[in-house]
């Protein structure tokens, strides 16, 4: 058995206050069901960081999907992901024959400028919002000379420019490196241009067992895992080893490695989450993430792209929606639907997402998933 | 193959702001893990409704659960019972060996008083709480002359009778039918003894496949469903038919009729609640839930006890906590470790929740399950 995707959606990825989160759902939905061609699912899990209760079937009852199990999954910045794998579980062990993933998050009603610290973390407690810990790992890797300003910088460079032939990103541009660091500090090293901004958004998948449609995509491996225990004195920054293990369990189960697959839509919600990322799924060495980007082999027209939608950098970052967003992106570019951003002969593709700033762990949760070939 | 609960455990059920998530739930899980006489789990499955983003994994990683997969989920007061059900799919799916279910939902430290009204419900824009919505269901029973005020009293004057016999329970005690119809009006005819207390609280269960310890209680069957579309023009007061309908799945899974269980834990969070559902589980028909409950049917010492737990109206109702609590007692309950509550040969017990609030839907969600036996 094979569960596929058999359609997606989305709403534009952008700070829309205005609109609630079930019109922003009813967009993806409504999309992804067309292009699915169906009409009617038996179970939906809908991915959300900051969701109200009750907002999956808030969003979901005037669509009329009514009536079937519906569940919302919390996983930090992985809870899009973790509506996915667990809906292509429930493929696979045959409780359904389709089932709606939804991701969605409406931040800045919620936010306005930033997400508040959780104070029942040491970290919130002391004002260490997400910036904050991204830019801790960024100080060891410029301390032990495992990348550059410039280097951190051209991630931002690379994805605010793939953004540009993604006409749903939330930002996009041609930006030089000096630009990227003369832009406001947010978090030293990190600039405003290499933070993910706060969008607002939907997104939406329809699974199913193999159906014989060619334009169908095949999840050929998906894992979740939570972080182990970490502190400073790791061996590595912060979700590394988290991302690492978990890629393992996805490539094994999809018989691959990182070599085989074509590109990757990962969780770059700061620059050097990117570079970490990309060693960690094997794409470099431990070190070698800012010569890989540097090198130009993860940019558009290079060998293996990453985040050609542009990632959380550019297309956005709604939370619970992102994974979900990451799967719409790579069923477009497998089916070579992309347009301005189409990565050439694109056959297999991988989403990476991590997340989660709680004290003591590596990460509350990440989601690898192989799809295509 | 069959899901089994290999174990259970909770806090207790009160007011207790002074305590922390993780600690409620460290208290649950350490009961469970001994319970179940194991030491380490496969992955977690959490239900909470408020609870903050990474609660699950933050109250675990002190007790070194980490590594697996772990998720929250929330679906409104079925929260705690989706997340075991979700459990006992993937111990079916062979996914998992030993799969941990908790429900955590520390109230009175976010509300105090009351839960604040979801203002992007229409009904909640109106003022409408949740005791509104089941005043509402009570007053057309009480028109139709389908129940009458002292009918009502009894499920109250009934579940805190029974409570006494629960170390565990939030409240307890003796209560006269005048004293309850007496006590202060809520939301008429909802007097304060009718309606269940804020609470705060953790459970916890360990299931896995059958491993030959005659303690261990099966799962013979476990449905999920949301809503379908409502109003005050249907056939039923707001969730009879998603809870009639849940129930139907759960008995033919069970290959069981409602005439087969020995007790049941529900949903009473308000006594009103406790009238429909045990009309929609079908140990009445519509409108016979008020003389069932007055014939003593459902009292312990009946032929088929009610929430000898006490209930949501006393034992408490954490909301995520609450489906997990359920589970918890109908294993003490199996196993004849109930103590001063203990239904005499009680083979098999059903717990049912059903919750939300959502406009236009029968209810957000229900869970029913069927175990032992």
């Amino acid at each position: 058995m094979t569960a596929v995707v058999y359609g997606v959606g989305s709403s534009p990825y952008a700070k829309q206050p205005e609109r609630s989160a079930a019109d922003l759902v009813a967009e993806a939905v409504l999309e992804a069901l067309t292009d699915a061609d169906v009409t009617s699912v038996d179970a939906v899990y809908v991915g959300t960081v900051f969701g109200a209760p009750g907002v999956a079937q808030r969003s979901l009852h005037p669509l009329g999907i009514v009536d079937v199990p519906v569940l919302a999954i919390e996983n930090a910045c992985a809870s899009g992901t973790s509506a996915f794998h667990e809906a292509r579980a429930a493929i696979l062990a045959g409780r359904y024959e389709r089932v709606l993933v939804v991701g969605i998050e409406t931040m800045t009603a919620r936010f306005g400028g930033a997400i508040h610290p959780e104070l029942t973390d040491a970290e919130g407690r002391q004002g260490l919002a997400l910036p904050s810990l991204y830019a801790m790992a960024a100080t060891r890797y410029l301390r032990d000379g495992a990348v550059t300003r410039e280097q951190l910088a051209l991630v931002s460079v690379k994805n605010h420019r793939h953004a540009i032939g993604n006409p749903r990103a939330h930002y996009s541009g041609e930006y030089t490196v000096e630009e990227v660091l003369g832009s406001r500090m947010i978090a030293d090293p990190l600039t405003l241009l290499q933070c993910c901004p706060i969008s607002d958004g939907a997104a939406a998948a329809v699974l199913g067992p193999r159906r014989g449609v060619s334009r169908d995509v095949p999840i050929r491996g998906s894992a979740l895992r939570s972080g182990g225990l970490w502190d400073h004195r790791s061996s590595h920054v912060w979700g590394y080893q988290l991302v690492r293990d978990t890629a393992a369990l996805a490539y094994e189960e999809a018989g691959i490695g990182p070599e085989d697959v074509d590109f990757f839509e990962v969780h770059d919600a700061f620059t050097i989450g990117e570079i970490v990322t990309t060693e960690a799924l094997g794409l470099a060495e431990a070190g070698g993430g800012g010569a890989l980007v540097e090198s130009g082999h993860t940019s558009l027209g290079g060998a293996q792209p990453v985040n050609p939608s542009g990632g959380l950098l550019s297309r956005g970052h709604p939370l619970g929606c992102t994974g979900v967003a990451q799967v719409a992106e790579v069923v477009w570019q497998l089916r070579g639907e992309a347009g301005g951003r189409q990565v050439g002969g694109a056959r297999v593709g991988v989403i990476e997402t991590m997340g989660g700033g709680v004290s003591g762990i590596d990460g509350n949760g990440a989601v690898v998933a192989v799809l295509g070939g």
